[in-house]
């Protein structure tokens, strides 16, 4: 297969390929395409929400733990259900994803995020900060999250997290 | 010509170009250049700003609205005359654009932004949220807007918008 | 040394370079590691804090202000010693940089960015927002920081600033 190795090499460039599902991921929550939202992952996948603070003390629980898609998706489901009274919508702005290890199959980054919370006839607010330690699965053409465990800057979480973060 | 399309394949980047033009773009109002934030729009362009609700609601309307590059040298105009009194600033924070369609000469991105008011001797807080809906004509070495929509995630816009979003 | 030249062209990408070093520069500060910030600094560098204000009135002076790598050292040191009862935490959310002028060892550019200061058990609110206003020395696989004046776009800062912005 003559030149495969070359067109790879240039075809294949993770922090573009980063960029882009990043992009496309902050999309669909803000757009509140929720139901899409699993599609971003693996389908074993690993899907943490947790703090800074129970980061530094070692503690691995987390807020909320997912080990595959289908339960992204039940939790979506929840969601749809639990959520049927609110008039909110939330704007996500991400930094530049930063490549901290690139093996081929697997790249590591992370990547600074802030939320804001728009509540109708309200103010908005800044509803999170942290950042995405994620290990995406690299094709020729996509990323896909193989892993994503989302560091809150904050210990002050809404347990009931209305959205994916 | 020889080469030339070769060439013009590594040259044509529209995620970096309109990247680059979106930076700028940001600086040109955030540094109170208002005059110069025509210029990065075709001369018979769409700028509209509305809102996620009104575009829910098949509301055409929008709150601004021009269809020409000159229209929006009158609002600069106004904006000018309007504004003498106040002391303000504003920061964009822009997310990565996201490509959405790559039809050569004319291209679909949608770029998530965030911008922050400054009032001298007060606190600073959000202004706007929302997402930039843009066709770009794209030629090798710069992006114009032909069309931007600003929809804004809050329905509670201040109507004397005093800056270009 | 054939192909050198176009090996260097393939490499350079100053843009990625930048966004690169300013995400890991962003990093350093927000996961509290201070004492590696001064390395993303040249040995004889400029580091001036100062306010939009300050720059159109023509006062040179700044908030704070070093002119080597080994000041910034003895900052992290006094902040260090000074901040040991607080429990706070920042984010830095940055925009893409903008290459004002490339000329080939010193790259210049302009970054927009916003800081969140999060308090433990409190609201997370804007911290600071304005430009890096950067000189990079560029080379084929880094870059490093020459000059950074930061613009504030508030005048109503902290003259106590608890970070490096």
């Amino acid at each position: 297969m003559p030149g495969f190795v070359n067109e790879e090499a240039m075809a294949r460039d993770p922090f573009r390929l980063i960029a882009h599902a990043q992009a496309n991921h902050a999309r669909c929550i803000d757009d509140d395409r929720l139901e899409a939202w699993p599609d971003f992952f693996s389908e074993s996948c690993v899907y943490k929400i947790t703090t800074a603070e129970n980061l530094r003390e070692g503690l691995e629980a987390g807020i909320i733990f997912a080990n595959s898609r289908d339960m992204l998706r039940d939790r979506v489901s929840a969601l749809r259900e639990a959520n049927i009274y609110e008039r909110q919508s939330y704007r996500h702005i991400l930094g530049q994803p930063y490549i901290l290890s690139d093996e081929g199959a697997e790249v590591r980054s992370e990547t600074s995020f802030l939320v804001v919370r728009i509540v109708q006839d309200g103010d908005s607010h800044i509803y999170a900060t942290g950042r995405y330690r994620d290990v995406y699965a690299i094709s020729d053409e996509s990323a896909k999250l193989n892993e994503r465990i989302v560091v809150c800057d904050s210990s002050r979480i809404d347990t009931l997290l209305a959205i994916p973060l």
